[in-house]
């Protein structure tokens, strides 16, 4: 088998799990690829190559015949498990590829990981591109959202290739180079936070329809179809509707009162909020995403408290317009997601030096991915009106939605405290545009703590200059430099 | 100078900047103990010796003559800056060093890098602790709450040493072996975290009563002199009573209104959340508080906001009681603060195989540190009467002091939410309670979710398995191994 397809293939893909096999099946129906496909344990090239053999997959058993099938500049990308595996696979690419070759990784890698890979494999000589891959097996199919990163070399040759397989939206490949090094993977992260929040979210709005509104299981089904219409349209509000109209056949129940509701996490929503904190950005609303889900998974300690817990709060009674209201309350949450992580975007980039264009990042978000959405529309026309917002809320379409919703959204807030409903995703969103609005915020006195207890010094609002006040002496003012330990 | 003072010392300290000397001063000040006393830079040495001559330090101009100036097994306390600082010291003893010598370091240190130096000191035969201390300058003066890691062997010498200087509360000195290698450093994190959460719960507090309750800087300083009467006697809202009492010389304004209303830190809570998350603990209370410093710190931004952010909601009228309110408000959302403190804990010493005392650990910080308050009294009892609490919320003392606060603890947050003013701590605590303590939580719907677009599979409620939906099939359910990509 090795010698008769030597350099027939354009791209090749390792890795043919479910995402590896869709997204070679992607770009073997694409017109001009001609795919190379290598796994680990042959049986699984084989049924792919069986069971799709008009897709014309050129087949290895070896990765070095992997290798001698692909053209020049050779381009391959792997689609297997992040961390120890996906590094044995660049090992091995690395020692058969030559300069100008490029090596992808589709999977969902730490972006620490991929700048440290590429810049390994850039002093030999060769490409990395890391590259986040939104949408699932659905996607990888018939078209994901791609956000690669690595040089602009790799760029020119891998551009087409990526462009002929993604996702379209507004006439558009949801496909841009994001960045150098590992802005890609960034991106991704970032992606995958705002899909957390934005699922939390989404989950906040069922469970007040449900205990507050008392609705059923398919009237909440019904009432996200309908909003599915309008600002919220989005492929998430599409498929919770989908979810909760799913009839459990052995119960005969909605089948979203049988699943366990413990969420679980592959990592990327963790990572987001580590790096967020590190970075100084507050992304309020994916850390609390990530610790619901945490608490969500903590089935003893919850029956510890059901057990102890005062006597649950009355249900608040609410009337017409309460559907109106959790809609309102979701979208101007939403908001506050998305601007706290387009702001986490930019502390990114400037942190590791990528020029990431923000209305390009929203822009390949609206086809493909797991956070499509209408919605996205409306931040590619901010970020083109003005691409040096302070923050997506200062835009006169986003302030303009959050201040329509801002009545409804204090209510839900105040009927969820109210009715012992969680609802921290809509409560600390709220909380978030409160202190961006405030003229002046309490932090006043955590500085003016600071100084008593730890002589941390403050800033005062009328001179400029740092200053402390002897707390344990005279208490008078000195002007000092600041504090260092 | 170098041959005349050759093992005088019980105890050296390196670094002589304030928590330095302040703490050599301390050690000084106890029977049996001789300080030998080094700084890089010389002139500080001086100073020390020169001004507190009754002291008796053993001064060295080389650490070297430092080393020698230690009596056997040689015990000495860096206190320089973290990172780099401390590496380079801890380099230069550990050369001079022998067999049995003990190194510690009390510094605010990354537990990581203790764990790591523990080791590789380890491997030479020299002992390193590294301990947290609390308290401040004046806590190093006059009795920190003292947190160190290390060895048994090395607790053994340096027990009776820190014992001599830590604070004592109740009778007992505030600091025992909290378990090996970096526990102390982690324990010294977690209460840095929950000062976080502490200080920003005053703080919503503190702007409650102001801009909602309409007090003046004075009344809001009397009313929280009042609660250090009560559940909530601390240090953080004594000394809260003494920042909000401060005049400004140069304004004649409370000080609390001069003072720049921006946050910093020294990053110890961004440590917390970070490794929080890594562990899957929900650390709403300390991440809220570093997200509103975060956010305190964006001046840009906050100006674009209020800029066009629609009008400000009106403030909610409220009447007698309202004090009393935020007071409960205060108290359980400390409960909840607290609470999720030590659940990190608990997952730290399992993830890192310490063997910590959680009733120990609210013992030691009921003197000298940041967070020092009667209310640690009630957390060594709840753990005295069951040490395998799922959550301190689970103690019938913290039960039922939650459950007196909770109809006012939710007025509040509706009031907060209602009246536009921020506040993501009370706010987070109880949808944290709210979660833990409903039946279903709408995480079965997340859950379904992530099934749908990612096939990452669920549990059920009625039997055990893992499955999956064919969502993009005939939608049947299929029984599963968990999914791996």
């Amino acid at each position: 088998m090795s010698d008769d397809h030597q350099q027939q293939a354009n791209i090749g893909v390792v890795g043919l799990a479910v995402m590896g096999s869709n997204l070679a099946r992607n770009l073997a129906s694409r017109e001009g690829n001609t795919v190379a496909v290598f796994n680990r344990t042959q049986a699984r090239t084989d049924d792919l190559v069986r069971e799709h053999a008009d897709a014309g997959f050129v087949a290895s058993e070896t990765i070095e015949d992997f290798a001698a099938s692909l053209a020049k500049p050779r381009t391959a990308i792997i689609m297997v498990q992040a961390g120890a595996g996906t590094d044995a696979v660049i090992d091995q690419l690395a020692d058969l590829f030559e300069e100008g070759d490029i090596i992808v990784d589709g999977g969902n890698a730490n972006f620490h990981d991929t700048i440290r890979r590429e810049k390994q494999l850039r002093e030999r000589g060769l490409n990395f591109v890391g590259t986040g891959i939104s949408g699932g097996e659905e996607g990888a199919l018939h078209g994901p959202s791609i956000m690669p990163g690595g040089s602009a070399e790799a760029w020119e040759t891998l551009g087409p290739i990526l462009r002929s397989i993604a996702a379209v939206a507004e006439g558009e490949p949801c496909v841009t180079h994001v960045g150098t090094d590992g802005a890609g993977h960034f991106v991704k992260m970032v992606h995958n936070g705002i899909e957390y929040a934005d699922m939390q979210l989404i989950a906040e709005a069922y469970d007040l329809l449900r205990r507050v509104g008392r609705h059923s299981t398919s009237e909440v089904a019904q009432i996200f179809t309908e909003w599915n219409d309008g600002d919220l349209e989005s492929y998430l509000i599409e498929i919770t509707a989908e979810v909760l109209k799913q009839t459990d056949a052995d119960t005969g129940k909605p089948l979203v009162d049988v699943i366990e509701d413990q969420a679980g996490s592959k990592g990327t929503g963790v990572w987001t909020v580590q790096n967020a904190v590190g970075l100084g950005i507050p992304v309020s609303g994916i850390g609390e995403a990530v610790f619901a889900r945490a608490v969500s998974s903590k089935p003893t300690q919850r029956a510890a408290v059901r057990k102890t817990a005062a006597s649950r709060p009355q249900v608040q009674e609410v009337g017409e317009g309460f559907e109106d209201d959790v809609r309102a309350a979701l979208y101007a949450s939403k908001v506050v997601a998305y601007a706290q992580g387009f702001d986490l975007i930019i502390a990114g980039a400037s942190e590791y030096d990528w020029d990431i264009d923000l209305g390009d990042m929203a822009r390949i978000w609206r086809g493909g991915c797991i956070i499509r959405a209408q919605f996205l529309n409306r931040i590619v026309e901010a970020y083109e009106k003005n691409p040096d917002l302070e923050t997506l809320l200062e835009d006169p379409y986003f302030a303009n939605a959050v201040a329509e919703g801002d009545a409804a959204w204090r209510r839900i807030v105040g009927i969820a405290a109210a009715s012992g409903i969680p609802a921290p995703g809509f409560s600390s969103a709220l909380a978030y545009y409160d202190a961006l609005s405030s003229d002046r915020l309490p932090a006043a006195l955590v500085q003016g703590l600071r100084d008593f207890f730890g002589a941390h010094t403050y800033q005062r609002v009328d001179k400029k200059g740092t200053f402390h006040t002897l707390w344990s002496g005279d208490r008078t003012e000195i002007e000092t430099e600041p504090s260092t330990h």
